[in-house]
């Protein structure tokens, strides 16, 4: 079997750096380029933090593209003070990274999504953990993308718990449900990794005192900037009990689906300001009967995740 | 092993009305009684029409508890226009039901439930097709009502998909909310047959019409009522290719939980006006981690359901 390819979609950002990791630590997946996006923080950050992640990983062969500035129904973005509480001012913790020796691509993201593609098409597995404009912006310019790409498998939305920005909608769905709606009506083999599952998988000091104990580079600058998160919960009342592995979460089970139960439906994104119910990722009425290949995680094996996920990231931060 | 023993609480209706006569056609079950709610008529109307229409079954042996006139919240009830335009300004679908020469029980519906609970216990099945307010009443009264019924399965809620009273409420929940969030968050053994389930199972007049040929009383008087149904989801616009099994699906269930797929999930029902999300039946965050009996439907084997209705259906309007 010819290893998987994946592509991350990033706006790193804590969890994301988590799940920048796993990929790059995960044997079974070829992780062939990193997408940057708005969200936890300015794309140009995401993008020049993922770089300076994979320096520290020893991962500089893979490539950084710059992706879309500000959602699809807006100029400009600009981070909420929340996100930079939660990721710090700089997106990583507030940690100071070693600079990358590279820089990004001179290639657009949306057009290395729709090359590899092309190019991978069932083995390529693409992992969204940020908003979907990217991925709307692809299919928009090539709708063959919606059809070609094997896996995608995205951490946003929230369908059987409430949301967290608010009690209908979650983080990356809320930067551009438009975008959101568009994917999810139109990309196949979709799988949504949301707050249903995510909310389960919860990381504790316990875990980045071994990071700690590894006696690396890499090793102490993971758990300063996971410990920053650790206390955001913490100090935000989100969780006292750990934070949650967000990002990576949806990077595993885009690897080995068998970590969560899927539920099939097929789903929408609802983006009218008037009904009160903007950015809710929500089962499509009109679509019930028919067959679908969406999905949504619905139960996770949480124990056997961050199981995992730890003795993976004591692999790469060797 | 000793037959199951199923109490019904119907606010009859014309779905309630199928669901009285599955319960009196599958042999798997003993139907003890029927307790009355408020909902989609008056609740002397729905006890009534529950008499008249076990007279027609040749069913008199069930007896018929009055229920709750109104919500917990409320000192008073009327009919909503629409319930009016989906079951008729009688709940039947205007049809003229011959009067059943009996009467309603003395006993109250809460005193019977809670009755019943110590009597039958783990044998005991309970199918709420209206509000949940007799329900919490029945639990407020004798709090071991939450532990003593072997379970409860009702219809009711939306989570995967929208409500059909606002995007976030169903009709059975809107009416208390309240009541529904204290019944979701004590009743033990609870499983959920809402919108996600029932929207799939669909009857069309090709149905109605084999009840018609069997040129029985029985199969005139369901064949009018539910085609006035089937004609008002029409005429309503709410679906045009057939009327949903809402209330029989969940006694089906409550005898047979193999016709669905259920996700278990510690549920709430939220009933804060401000938030705008009145009525929701979601996930509780808080609990999200901690084991649970409640269970939801959010798949169903619709075409093995809607096969086995009609074969109960035609043996009983025999």
């Amino acid at each position: 079997m010819a290893t998987k390819k994946m592509i991350l979609d990033l706006d790193t950002g804590v969890d994301d750096a988590l799940a920048l990791a796993y990929a790059v630590a995960d044997p079974n997946v070829d992780l062939i380029g990193i997408i940057s996006s708005y969200g936890n923080t300015l794309v140009e950050t995401a993008a020049q933090n993922s770089l300076n992640l994979l320096h520290l990983l020893g991962a500089d062969d893979v490539p950084v593209f710059i992706g879309a500035r500000h959602s699809s129904t807006t100029n400009q973005f600009e981070v909420m003070p929340i996100s930079q509480m939660i990721h710090g001012k700089n997106g990583v913790g507030d940690v100071i990274l070693e600079q990358s020796p590279r820089a990004v691509e001179k290639q657009s993201a949306v057009d290395f999504l729709i090359e590899a593609a092309h190019q991978y098409q069932e083995n390529l597995i693409f992992i969204p953990t940020g908003p979907l404009t990217n991925l709307a912006a692809a299919i928009k310019k090539d709708s063959k993308v919606a059809t070609l790409i094997g896996n995608t498998t995205l951490m946003g939305g929230a369908l059987t718990v409430p949301g967290n920005v608010t009690p209908f909608t979650e983080a990356n769905i809320h930067q551009d449900p438009e975008a959101a709606d568009f994917a999810f009506t139109h990309q196949k083999n979709l799988t949504m990794v949301g707050l249903d599952v995510t909310l389960r998988t919860l990381l504790t000091k316990k875990e980045t005192a071994d990071w700690r104990l590894l006696n690396t580079k890499a090793g102490k600058v993971f758990a300063d900037l996971m410990d920053f998160y650790i206390d955001a919960y913490d100090h935000l009342n989100i969780n006292k009990n750990g934070a949650a592995l967000h990002d990576p979460l949806a990077v595993a089970v885009g690897i080995d689906p068998s970590y969560v139960t899927t539920l099939p439906l097929a789903m929408h994104v609802t983006y009218n300001q008037e009904n009160g119910d903007y950015g809710r990722t929500i089962g499509d009425k009109e679509r019930l009967l028919e067959p679908t290949t969406s999905k949504v995680a619905v139960l996770v094996d949480a124990k056997r995740f961050v199981n995992d996920f730890q003795n993976l990231m004591l692999s790469v931060l060797k």
